[in-house]
């Protein structure tokens, strides 16, 4: 059979399972990236595995989430992330250096190498050819102790490219065309591979773009073929020795197929608020624009400011636009700068920042009310951007360009009677600065690890007990997320790293005094509805209430990935075989579950429990694995107790 | 009589009293300036006058102080300023055109001309002559209405400058030099101006620094003549048109003398927590530096950000130093570029942020728990960077880069046995872009003001009924501070346009309940002890609780600003004639003030009450003028009934 390119680097890497669609397989993991937002609790997570050194190839953390610093818990933050990476052999590039997807492109990928990274975006590594893919803190935290990534085969789509874009349509109009096509849900359990003529009309950061974006898709990652363009970029950074050949065999089959010719796309915008609502530039434009940001995750190269740069040079944003760059690296900045690039936006009255995430993840650059913000980024969720019922829309530096100048949506080919299309060529050769990265040393292992008040150690959980007796300490309704069970934003993120603290606003949008009420009453169950855990990945919604003693969680069903966490931690998800007997739960109710354990080894389906004089039975559809996870009272555990995952 | 520089510009400019120390002068102001953390509440009291456009010369609203746009209060508050500024024919600059000081001196100052600014560090205007002082935001809104400013005749410090500055001794040891001589209160009712052979070898931002941060010697202001590295740095920024030779009468006299020898200072630093805790940066030689910062209010002209580039360039700033650059302007940072200083900056590792104030005022840029930070700002006061017991010093560019490469506090003098002083020359012609300033026009005046949620007009307010009858609500010790009557912070600032909510933040840290309690009670009398409303001039300490009906205070002493804001906003400041009447009032008591409309007409000193049976007599010692205000029950009042202050 002749291979694709997905399946040779999956066989490459495959230690567990069979390489059949939906069958859990496990993969070796070459990279690991974290990065601030979530990785102090995957470092604290390391820790907890009580290793000296990490056992990964290659692992870096980056600063690039959280540079506000409006008070001392960020830059404890940062200060704990260096002085861990040091510790532990984790190379370290520090607040300013920028996004890590960017910089690890420049610094460190390596075509056909596996990356599992503590950000969503980690796929942007598609740019030159590697199986990036996100993950949750704790499943970094193993990869970084040297263990396997358990993940379901993935279907292959394979995108065959055609064509070369038009003038003033770039690689966010490629991915938007996806995101049109497929929306946000149907990609979900596959990768995406593009190959066919059209790729080679597209260059590494080009690729990066469209990667980092197909997570959207709900893609598991992207892939791209590493062709004369990936040797022409990691030469450009003075890596071309890092670099090889990587295509599918001639003719390689695919699960599913599609096509693209990209002599046929024209601009198109995510409107509000969601990646997957692309229409085209012309349907929207003439609509007032208020503010338009290019870079940060995606859209960051230097092609990307350039060709901004370029087509706003010699001209002035309209005074109603703020104009936002978010450089995705220190060296984009510095070549960007060197070319000419940073003064022609200066001039045009652009806002330059430092290089990083900020407005991607909603630190800083909240747009006002009512107004209409264009930006370059992957995410356009309802009030992702600061501000409560944004208006984000989700389009390519070209169409930012030309807000930007005119204060409307326009089409950007609509410029092309004033201003001839700026096509960017990469430096032959980028200025490097190898020094911004703290490289591990034998010296830096001796280094003090520093915690800040906010930063503490993971709390011990004990093994699932034989017999467990709880209370059912909530009753809640469908459909609960994530953001529900463990909120998010300015107040609560920064305590990411200190659960005690975090603990404290569990389920405090329904009771500000939850985490009171579990006080002293040992193991807990919440009760939920339909879809239960929704939404964000967040592992803290799984750990924080596991701390305050919720051991267990009935429901009508659960979302997939907030079930996984729930094993993560030792959390059991059981789910009722009969939904009626929701009703017969009450919040106060004693519950035991006898057995339990006994049940959970030898793989039972059926957990039968007791509450108030009837018997209930509950299903636990986990894998054999999970259950291994759950007796040890949570993945930590179980690593810890030396246990071959 | 040989006329010092300072007698001249206020003798120019007089219109009320005679020129005699602590006698009230009124004086006519020609440039208003205005920033984002004051601008808001200025605005609104200059619109509660109901004017149709300014009467002053020239007003320029600058957004510099908060940019961090964590939610759409941020981004509203620039949209209202912007929308209001066009309304009312004020110039605009917008975020990311840099620090107001920095950017008035470049587009707008002339010599001898006066400024009034809604901020403290307006005296940095002294770099190019003018006579800048800093004001609360309803005298800012009163020049900006044409009125004349109020403030007591200054005694004149001439300061006799002789000698040049050694190699690594820069502008921001002058004035470190005169924190060491005079700390921070004794300055206070002076001018400082600088004259004799050694200011000539001060450029024009030389002078800003040392004006600037004058603020902290307690100054009224600063000032230095306007001579020929005036008209340079004018004609440098193509306004040599605008420039004017300014000196003091030869042998001028002086209300105080003191003399400089510039070649006899070295490199100074301020340690925590006061500007004025200055030792000799030797002193403290050694100590470990976590953090350091070049830039915002002071020392981030063109010369300082080179003369940082050019000592680190092809060096590497110390792994364990977070290494900030907070340029002045947008000029500033386009004419680094030009001059290849932001590339050395990027290779030596600094993070480069957008032009503004940042740090300086605790927005963004926190330093660690326990961290050491050096800084370039004015003012090192506890807490005020973000961080609790946070650890600051301040001190010049050229200490700051020997600290970013040796990460450790270092006398610069230290660096000469392997780099050359770097004597930064500035350009002969700026890289000047005029157009990022959005000026007043006839079409503009017709755009309509846009106020977020969170803006609000003020609320009404009566005037001084004939007799008061008011209930104690609260009754404090000695020396309340502003911040407890009204706290500042991330939570509190942003609300600084919407009395009605910031006001459910008055006395909160005595009791989060204050302001319920006041609810429907009509008049209110504090009782507070000595010194009462002591600390940061913020006038919403004044204006919230009258909001909330706070009618009186009675006081065994009031500290001099609070006192003349509570004149402003018609609340009545009365002293214990006997101080042991202060245990006489309780909470809850009913205070009869008979007659007090009279009293405060006919000028009484006495002011006599009633409570609980007894009569107990308070004394009212304020102007005529503030009598009037307090007759009208405020100032604006007073204005919008067309008399004449």
């Amino acid at each position: 059979m002749a291979k694709n390119l997905t399946r040779k680097i999956l066989e490459a890497h495959l230690v567990e399972g069979r390489l059949t669609p939906g069958e859990e397989i496990a993969i070796t993991i070459d990279h690991v990236l974290l990065q601030d937002a979530t990785g102090t609790m995957a470092m604290l997570e390391f820790e907890a595995l009580g290793l000296d050194r990490i056992k990964a190839q290659l692992a870096v953390q980056y600063v690039d989430h959280n540079l506000l610093q409006t008070d001392h818990k960020n830059a404890d933050d940062h200060r704990f992330l260096q002085t861990a990476s040091a510790r532990y052999g984790i190379h370290f590039s520090p607040a300013g250096n920028g996004v890590s997807h960017q910089v690890h492109m420049e610094r460190f990928g390596v075509p056909g190498k596996t990356l599992l990274g503590a950000d969503s975006h980690t796929p942007g590594a598609a740019g030159i050819s590697m199986l990036g893919i996100g993950a949750g803190g704790l499943d970094v935290a193993l990869a970084m102790a040297g263990y396997p990534y358990h993940l379901p085969c993935p279907r292959v789509l394979g995108v065959k490219l055609t064509g070369r874009l038009p003038d003033w349509v770039s690689a966010k109009d490629v991915i938007l065309e996806m995101l049109r096509r497929y929306g946000v849900k149907n990609c979900v359990g596959k990768i995406v591979e593009y190959y066919g003529p059209g790729v080679e009309s597209l260059s590494a950061t080009d690729r990066e773009t469209i990667g980092n974006m197909g997570t959207e898709l709900g893609a598991t990652t992207t892939l791209f073929p590493s062709d004369e363009n990936t040797r022409i970029y990691m030469a450009a950074q003075g890596r071309e020795s890092d670099w090889v050949s990587l295509h599918g065999d001639e003719g390689a089959e695919y699960d599913e197929y599609a096509e693209i010719d990209l002599s046929a796309l024209e601009p198109l915008i995510a409107r509000p608020s969601s990646p997957g609502n692309v229409v085209a530039v012309r349907e929207v434009a003439g609509l007032k624009v208020d503010q338009v940001i290019v870079g940060s995750s995606v859209n960051s190269s230097f092609r990307d400011l350039m060709a901004v740069a370029k087509t706003v040079e010699g001209r002035k944003a309209h005074p109603r636009v703020s104009f936002h760059v978010n450089p995705g690296s220190r060296q984009v900045l510095e070549n960007v700068a060197a070319r000419g690039g940073l003064i022609a936006l200066l001039k045009a009255g652009a806002r330059i920042h430092e290089p990083g995430c900020l407005g991607c993840i909603g630190m800083g650059q909240a747009p006002g009310t009512g107004e209409v913000s264009l930006r370059t980024m992957p995410r356009n969720f309802p009030g992702r951007s600061g501000t409560k019922d944004d208006q984000v829309y989700l389009c390519s530096p070209e169409t930012v360009a030309a807000a930007a100048l005119k204060g409307v949506i326009t089409d950007p080919r609509d410029l092309a009677a004033e201003i001839a299309y700026p096509r960017i060529r990469d430096p032959e050769k980028y200025l490097v600065d190898a020094s911004s990265i703290i490289h591990p040393s034998e010296e830096l292992s001796r280094t003090e690890v520093l915690r800040g008040p906010n930063i503490k150690p993971l709390p011990e959980m004990g093994p699932l007990p034989e017999t467990l007796e709880a209370e059912v300490i909530l009753k809640v309704g469908d459909n609960i997320s994530t953001d529900t069970i463990m909120p998010a934003g300015n107040k609560v993120l920064p305590l990411r790293s200190n659960i005690y603290a975090i603990s404290e606003f569990v389920f405090s949008q329904i009771d500000p005094d939850f985490h009171k009420e579990c006080r002293g009453k040992g193991d807990l169950v919440v009760v939920g509805g339909e879809n239960y855990g929704q939404g964000s990945s967040r592992e803290h919604a799984a750990l924080a209430p596991r701390y305050l003693g919720v051991r267990v969680k009935i429901a009508k069903g659960f979302a997939r990935i907030h079930m996984s966490n729930l094993c993560n931690f030792g959390v059991i998800p059981l789910v009722f075989r009969n939904p009626g007997d929701y009703d017969v739960l009450s919040k106060g109710d004693r519950v035991v579950f006898r057995e339990v354990r006994r049940h959970v080894e030898n793989g039972d389906e059926e957990i039968p429990l007791e509450v108030n004089g009837r018997s209930i039975v509950t299903l636990l559809k986990v894998s054999a694995r999970q259950r291994r996870l759950l007796l040890a009272g949570g993945a930590l555990n179980f690593v810890k107790q030396g246990l071959l995952l």
